[in-house]
């Protein structure tokens, strides 16, 4: 069968960074069409109908939506390497969880950090970076989430990773000094070129964020 | 291997009942534990640290928590029959979507309906509906969401049958004038008995959440 691997994707984006490690990781070719969210294109809005948000990953022609989904797919299609999930029933629901846990906190309170003022900010502030302490507890002395190759929770969270330097900057807190081992654990993920080739980098993504903040009005 | 199967239950939750009908689907002997919300037993905390919610698992001492996680687990672990997620990875993928987009809209906005007045409840009202709408879209003319066989999505959403009355009463609106389809399929569903074995009574649900709101002060 041949494989047309289309992903309807947007660099700043840690959803999409998601798809474009697994992508990698398995070493599959694919097209990435960047969409322009203010302008959504009419694939878009075909193939995501009910969320209209990317990252929409096309295979042959059929869509799969929500990122850790199509991590998900992308692991079960191909299965011949780099194996994301474990193979184990206990461990899947394990890193299932933690996958889980990154998408209910980290976007949503991280964003709270960066789009608001005063109290919002302050107690968005402190929960970031509890989760973050939280995360580093679950990581342990490992060298990555699921042990000693990298996999699911790792590729959850790394896209994160590259909002580090935003949260320390409009947050005026110090991921180094919160949380050490997971900046340790951030720059270690770094050195896979499955990471590297596909994150954005801190500066860039902060300035998209200034960029929203300034279209949102919380300057 | 000896299976020892303990859930820390609820009887009135949406979630802890997904457990229960996958519990009964495999056929599962299990001891159900009532856990009380407002005191809540050493054995939750210590088995669910982060989230401290029902339901989990407990399965030969080691615990599963998040309602869908648990059911994925189930269905990986007791493989010996009634599949919950089919077999091919994009019928997987699509049935993990709508599980999600369940998990996303109905309970919050639902919540938003019983739990708020004035402009949120009526907003709330009209989300819910066209929530129940879309995925009304989805079901088609099949007769369960995944086809011919009840599976995961069914399983995902069913629960919220119990809680029909409860939006109709609370929300002024009538299930079967907007969604008649998806009442047709609540009742088809009742029909199994890992289904009818474990909801809870739609009134039972609405006592419980009379309860709950007068303890809200939104009565």
């Amino acid at each position: 069968m041949a494989n047309e691997v289309v992903l309807l994707d947007l660099k700043v984006s840690p959803f999409a960074a998601r798809v474009r490690i697994a992508l990698e990781e398995k070493g599959i070719k694919y097209e990435s069409r960047e969409e322009d969210l203010s302008n959504k294109s009419s694939v878009l809005l075909k193939m995501n109908p009910v969320h209209q948000q990317i990252p929409v990953l096309i295979h042959n022609g059929r869509p799969i939506c929500e990122s850790m989904i199509i991590v998900q797919y992308i692991d079960e299609v191909w299965n011949h390497k780099s194996p994301l999930l474990p193979s184990d029933p206990y461990r899947r629901a394990h890193a299932r969880f933690w996958a889980d846990y990154i998408d209910k906190k980290i976007y949503p309170i991280g964003r709270n950090l960066w789009a608001s003022k005063g109290e919002i900010k302050e107690s968005s502030k402190k929960d970031l970076i509890e989760c973050f302490k939280i995360l580093e507890r679950e990581l342990g002395d490992k060298p990555y989430f699921g042990g000693e190759t990298f996999g699911y929770v790792d590729l959850a969270l790394v896209p994160f990773y590259s909002f580090f330097y935003t949260f320390e900057t409009l947050g005026n807190l110090s991921m180094v000094a919160e949380c050490p081992k997971l900046v340790e654990w951030g720059e270690k993920c770094l050195e896979k070129e499955s990471v590297s080739n596909t994150l954005s980098d801190q500066q860039k993504v902060y300035e998209a964020i200034l960029q929203i903040k300034k279209e949102l009005g919380v300057e």
